[in-house]
């Protein structure tokens, strides 16, 4: 079972820049009617937790015959379509293209230069393609669906056969289309939005894809779902992790919250968490600005700025109590002073201390910090994270305010993308860039 | 040639959020003092300029025999041994290793996940292996280093032809070993820093190893120099970057800069940006907090953050001019409401829109950014863009009045970990950490 250790983000150990033992006493009575209005399910969003409980069996069949007959697998998908299906890959089968099949290739952008990479490495005839887009019409989504629709259709007799879509159960062009040429489909249950919906098909075709038991993942995440949901502060893992960081943002000023997993694998992980908790909370002025790191890596990187830097951050660590491999250091060079020490020693060994490190270097010198630890990096542990990170996700949404479903703040961008591209009905958008561009000032060098 | 747009960070533009003209002009005559001291080679650190004149012919002599005789090529190196490696492979050579011979396997941290996986791959009597660390003690380059020293040892006759080592030119001790051995050896200039160095040897050897021409970055950056030491802030797209930041973090109070390139291969480029920014001007309670964040990808992750969270950050877009390479969207789904309005465009069409309009979504509601573009991503302009950011980052430290070459704070965790590990010397250290875990407050859950 994943475990928060956060000692170093109390005044008991860190002193003025830590929390006191009352303030979290203090919140009890919020958290209870939060809690309330969780388990009331207030808002339809909630459904994320109902995921816990589908049934995967056309997932399982879709994922055996993608396995069966295709070389390559292509996801086109962005957002919360691709973040989630990119950190279940790298995390359960890191360098996956190198030596496993199917290949998959996540295609989460509108760069043509991947894309023409993508194409010269995947061969249509034995390449199967996953659509994911909840609303059906996402523009860097769909357009590269139109590409791939009109090769595969010249390409080869089939195409429809090669084309999964996963969407919404009724609306939607993707469905409509899906539904008129016979794609196969999965559906993303209506209320769960796309930074929410790794536990859905999104994420667990891929897992059955690469050839990992999504039960299992799912098995995780029903376990931590009580620790989740239990009322009492103390005990709730979910919702400690967001109150103490609300309380490090409204009291102490630290608005930066730096995830730092010690695992390669887990980097697309907390680039993941960078999009819940961003998106989730960063709205009305407020919100957490979430920071996507990695141990031991950006110790030679980001951990000066985090020592002696502003005092405007917490840094969370993800810990890993079994890699499940190791090496050992030979004792080679053992006349030099300065390597001689590391003989004898593991790199799992190496990685922990300087996890462990890192984190009291930090306290020493009061700067505050917590440490989720996982047990190892399976399926059932990252249903655990994955569960985790959305229960306490949508718990601080509750506690800010703000609805922690929405992101109204990225439509204006793409009104003047539609503008720019001639869709109808946004004329007034397009003439709005053009006046900008005709007065912008052109202040260049 | 790069070429800085700004007029999104001045008032006239984007009102009171913005930097009014006069207090650019303010700031000259600082400007002019500091590019005397950088022209007079005030610290000895600034030896990373002469890199652009610096003779390459070893480098190429060793990466021609590379290509020849090997199929994978081990880089072991942390920190800024690795990421301006990876920020040219990514750039240059995206999915390299998917059909592109010798394969490259950049191993960055201890996690025994991935050497695993590494050594799984790659083919020790047909890999070579290159060592970069300046110092030649770095704990996390020389512990995988000895492993894998003591596996060629074991497996091939001649172990010591397949090491390259990539260090200080007298100290240190893998110079030692690597002169006792016999390997092949490049130089770091004493003087060049390892956020400084990858138009070292240190990225310069990647770089023709995947058949890419070094001198061509070189002349890129050569190019951009004299751009850069112009004294006049206005001419100078270097000097203005850093005075436009700074202002905007000591007026403005926004910390938090945010480096968006809308190109996947770029994405390294914007995280080895992000050392050499928080890295450089991070201490004494100051510094700014770079962001690595990717186009148009983050639209649907970061973007609502930027546009409706707190008033902290600015954001700097890389805009790409030519991808070199396109996709047109064929015009399917003409019936459909949506998607109709695609069909025609093409992939670089979409990505140029939906850069230029979070431009100018963030500007209407007047939160400043600023866009670099970049003619194209060949090797040419990655050296304008590597020379742009290490000449804005030097100048900028002089500008905070912090010394931009080191990094004292991250001392303490190292000594902590040499305590762990039983390094002599460090018995203190290790007593230390022993006395935290025992007193160490379990809060848990």
């Amino acid at each position: 079972m994943l475990e928060l250790n956060f000692s170093n983000m109390m005044g008991e150990v860190v002193g003025q820049s830590g929390i006191p033992e009352r303030e979290i006493e203090g919140i009890k009575t919020t958290v209870y009617d939060i809690d309330k209005r969780i388990k009331a399910k207030e808002r339809p969003e909630l459904a994320f937790i109902d995921l816990l409980e589908q049934d995967i069996s056309e997932i399982k069949k879709i994922a055996s015959a993608v396995r069966g007959e295709f070389e390559s697998f292509i996801i086109l998908g962005i957002g919360g379509s691709a973040l989630g299906p990119r950190a279940i890959i790298e995390a359960l089968s890191p360098l996956h293209n190198l030596d496993k099949k199917p290949k998959v290739f996540i295609y989460d952008n509108v760069d043509p230069r991947t894309f023409d990479r993508i194409l010269s490495l995947a061969d249509i005839k034995k390449t199967a393609v996953n659509v994911i887009t909840k609303s059906g019409s996402t523009a860097e989504t769909m357009s590269s669906f139109m590409i791939l629709w009109d090769k595969f259709n010249k390409t080869v007799p089939d195409a429809s056969k090669r084309f999964i879509a996963t969407t919404d159960p009724e609306k939607g062009n993707l469905r409509k289309i899906a539904d008129e040429k016979g794609f196969k489909t999965l559906s993303i249950p209506p209320g769960v939005g796309g930074r929410y919906s790794v536990l859905s098909p999104v994420g667990l075709l891929l897992t059955e894809v690469i050839g990992i038991n999504a039960d299992e993942m799912l098995q995780g995440a029903r376990d931590i779902h009580k620790r989740c949901t239990d009322p009492e502060i103390w005990r709730n893992p979910a919702y400690l992790f967001g109150v103490l960081l609300y309380i490090m943002e409204r009291e102490e000023k630290r608005p930066i919250n730096v995830m730092v997993p010690y695992a390669d694998g887990l980097k697309p992980t907390a680039e993941w968490f960078c999009q819940l908790w961003a998106e989730s909370l960063g709205k009305l002025g407020m919100g957490l600005t979430p920071y996507p790191s990695l141990g031991t890596t950006d110790q030679h990187s980001q951990l000066q700025l985090w020592m002696e830097g502003p005092e405007d951050k917490v840094v969370i660590f993800i810990k890993v109590d079994d890699y499940t491999v190791d090496a050992e250091i030979p004792k080679v060079f053992q006349d030099m002073d300065g390597l001689n020490y590391l003989g004898g020693h593991t790199l799992s060994e190496l990685i922990k201390a300087e996890q462990e490190s890192t984190e009291l270097a930090l306290a020493k010198i009061k700067r505050p910090n917590m440490t989720i630890s996982i047990p190892k990096i399976d399926a059932y542990h990252m249903g655990q994270l994955f569960h985790f990170f959305e229960m306490a996700t949508a718990f601080t949404g509750f506690l800010y305010g703000v609805n922690p479903f929405n992101q109204p703040g990225v439509e204006e961008g793409k009104n003047f993308t539609y503008g720019m591209m001639g869709r109808k009905g946004y004329e007034a958008k397009r003439q709005e860039v053009e006046k900008a561009r005709e007065k912008k000032m052109c202040w260049r060098v």
